[in-house]
């Protein structure tokens, strides 16, 4: 069993990678460290788990475990780690954007499998993407790794609440969110640096501008995205091309039927269609921002690390209604 | 014009008082006063009136205008209204608990037009009813007028989260809301005590229980309440009592078929729905918390005070979906 | 008292137009025509109005009304009055698509009050504008009204679930759309139509095209939409030519700050916000599906035609929760 | 591995069974019968399974296999299972009302794990049984149990669209349900008497009403019932009652904590929480409608029949958000 510790476990992130490392068949979870939370047990925040495990947080770090998945809020894994070095073996997963960028200071590796398969089973540092970054780099890297992106990218995506965490803020109170719908950050989403990263590391001529406008939806989980650029091929070429590209991947689909969001809500999967409108490829993506969007594609990324079965613990039943 | 002030602006029920009056065809707004949002446009609170007001928030208080509804957390009406003294003529409406619960200390009168009317009518100061009040009141009070009520009042009823105020709590954060469901207070809410004082009134050898659980739905307007007890008489006998006690009501109504939440949200109305099963009649009530059940009842006690149409600037339209 | 009368009385737009004209203060009702519902009570179908009509639907039509709204199926309305011929000084106001499209067969003037009121002051027969075609169109008209389009517009908008209608469908069916997110006739929307007729109007040397592609939202009412097209002034540039578009609109307002949908639900409101970002203008506009976007802009028509204030019977409270 | 059929695979439950057995360690879907989807693929209905599975609908049923869930309509099962025997061994599991009230004409037993594990363990034929009298059984039975009943009991349960079934209906249209709430078949629903018939097993002297007031919620999936009855003991001791009733329980946790409903979706689990208030225990208690209210119970029943572990592919993760 491979043992694992978690930094921060109180929020939504945490809270999921708990729910999927209880259920998974090769880890045993050895501590959950929260500062806040220290001695409670972990259902008294994550309160669906009563009555399943009688795990507590902890307030001590075992500095031996094999992988730790940092739940901190961005800005703080760096300083975390810095004073809280783990031993030489330990794989450390950060969910947060501190190691996202590449970068002479650190050897994280991006921990998009679709993209970094072969890096991530050999690294020891996984910088875990953001949520609207994995929808849309799953939408576009396939035309980019053929080079093939020729124009700018016109992208919206919507979120749900639980993309905002779980300190209270004017726009997740219920009275404000519910049936209400608003954009936020357009043209100027922090993720559009790791997309960017990504882009310019299969097609790295392309310098058209990647137009994103994210929402706020009145759902809880899952982000809907539809990208658009120009496109000489047809739809067949195009279908061929993504087909290709997630011939291997565990849990990205490039289906036929239009989708919706609710597909894959409390899945780790991706589901990607593909339109060709007027001289555009539309591509539509869809995951959960939480589990594929994050604890999911953690989870992922240390199956792979640890020569696991990609969808080891993951194989979720989906809500669907 | 009726000359009108508002005395903490920034809540629901304030914002909900100041969309009635600015439409009042019979009232002037003299000032909102807010301590917190002093000098802000009131557009910047409730900004659903953007481009329909330049009002500001006041940080001072005109002592002599005619009309003033305090909209203050339960328990701040009476130190205010001690600090405040407001013109010997002025009529004084208060959606606070404070003086619910009739005392020798003050002369203000409960302001359920259906149960009081003629004394609302004449009265200078008036204490709102609360929204479970209301729709729990609505529902029993023709049997206490009948002293038919022989037994056990068993009621359940389910409210949005507008009833628990604009301040951030972990049951309205959204992603707790959403799709959720529990009770709370269950068999203790505060609002037993004036829905018992008015019972008294009608029924005073009433002394059998009101068990009344309340529950927080994930919608954000309304309450939808059932009431049963046990009842000797036939359908038509209640439905005649209820038609009666009800047949000049400006806003309550008695009808034959079933009713649903949405009818009522975003209006003053109560509906009114009765069976007999077994030997107990059922009382199905709905009606806005917000309006009904707080600020557009308080509208209708100052119409009644001021001698106007019980439904002047009232006969809202409802959102319905 | 204007005599109006409604051909269609069962769907979402009739049923908004009766609430707004039950309560209009210059007009009657003279009848509402319904093949499948003559005889029942209008409370039987539009439920919220229980208690205050006893108006019945009617399988009569009076043909000397002073105005009619068509609230048929797109494509019924040319039949229906091919069939039934009003009197010759009878208003009509169609609220379907047939006669949206500017035709040598036809006089119906667009009913887009702020892009055609002197018009439509004089007209006998209004073609009222497409949902989506209204919050797009008043989102876009004023940079064309300037000859500012100078490449392709991308335009994103979301609906709620009243878009689709009353009929039951499977994307309507609650447990499908409550939590979800989908597109549809992505950059093939019916709208583009009567949106790239009237930028023709004011650009016609415009020839880049419009982009856009309409959600289903997981809400029951209104249009949320981000535009955004290459601009090369100055957000201040914008704002001026924007709020001297609007100057004289009763219920289009250009906002400084950031909006969200819940503004204008259940109003006949829109807002816009204007941001330049990278050498894009970013134009968000809101509004109620059904009331901006149907029954409240016919209703609007309806005052202009008549000479009214063009706000009458339109001071509707927002539901805002 | 267990060969698995399901008859009638195109409604929610079908679709849940087929998540849950798609995961199931020991379990091989043979065919999923359906007349009316038959050479689709199930992902065809059952979107989210896209990607996973390439099983088909099937015309034709396997008499031979170990296990056969039946999803027919309510009174569908009996014709069906007359028409098509099934071998001498196969065992058979049915979701609807046909046998769940004992009868001399057939020997299925009554399928509440915690009510009758030893009996579904010997069982070939299981009533599976429905999903408020899951909820509400699992509240009062160990009171039952203790022949501690010795009043009326007054019960209110909210369910979840999926609750009605997946057919178009006007109260399941996305319109009407969201932010609704209504009541129906108030002290009539048709589950009482399957509640009745296990009440009677354990405290036959038992003969006072049974109150059930069922509501239709504004969410998908889940029932949250408050069932409240005349009590003498403490709260110590109805908590030893529950405790004790429950200690074998794989999926059925008596709680400190107060319970709300999204601590259950989408698993398997019920939380009963217990509260002495006035001379009252009140037992709030909460389900997944479509899991232990339906499919997972099912299959918690196949575990039982098979000698398997009773939580085999059960251990499900929550939603939560």
């Amino acid at each position: 069993m491979i043992t694992a510790g978690i930094i921060g476990g109180a929020g939504y992130t945490a809270g999921e990678l708990l729910r999927i490392l209880l259920r998974h068949p090769e880890v045993k979870i050895d501590f959950i460290f929260s500062t806040s939370q220290a001695g409670s047990p972990i259902s008294s925040i994550h309160q669906d788990l009563l009555g399943e495990t009688d795990i507590h947080f902890s307030g001590n770090i075992n500095r031996d475990v094999e992988v730790v998945f940092l739940c901190l809020g961005h800005g703080n894994s760096i300083e975390f780690l810095n004073k809280n070095p783990f031993s030489a073996t330990t794989k450390v997963i950060d969910l947060s954007t501190d190691y996202r960028m590449n970068s002479e200071d650190h050897s994280f590796v991006y921990g998009l499998p679709e993209f970094r398969k072969e890096e991530i089973k050999k690294a020891q540092f996984i910088a875990n993407p953001g949520c609207f970054a994995t929808a849309i780099s799953l939408a576009i890297l396939p035309l980019a790794g053929e080079k093939l992106l020729q124009d700018e990218l016109h992208i919206n995506a919507v979120t749900g609440a639980t993309g905002a965490g779980t300190s209270l803020s004017a726009t997740t109170h219920f009275t404000w969110r519910d049936n209400n719908f608003s954009a936020y950050k357009e043209f100027e989403h922090q993720h559009l640096n790791e997309i960017g990263q990504s882009v310019k590391v299969l097609q790295p001529e392309h310098t058209s501008e990647i137009n994103f406008i994210p929402n706020r939806g009145n759902f809880s989980r899952g982000i809907f995205a539809t990208s658009y650029t120009r496109f000489s091929g047809t739809i067949e070429d195009a279908k061929k091309i993504y087909k290709e590209y997630y011939k291997d991947a565990a849990f990205t689909f490039v289906v036929d039927e239009e989708i919706h969001l609710k597909q894959v809500v409390n899945t780790n999967k991706c589901l990607i269609n593909l339109k060709k409108l007027n001289n555009n490829l539309l591509i539509t993506s869809a995951i959960d921002n939480l589990l594929k969007g994050a604890s999911g594609q953690a989870v992922q990324n240390m199956n792979l690390m640890f020569g696991l079965a990609e969808d080891t613990g993951l194989r979720l039943k989906a809500n669907y209604f």
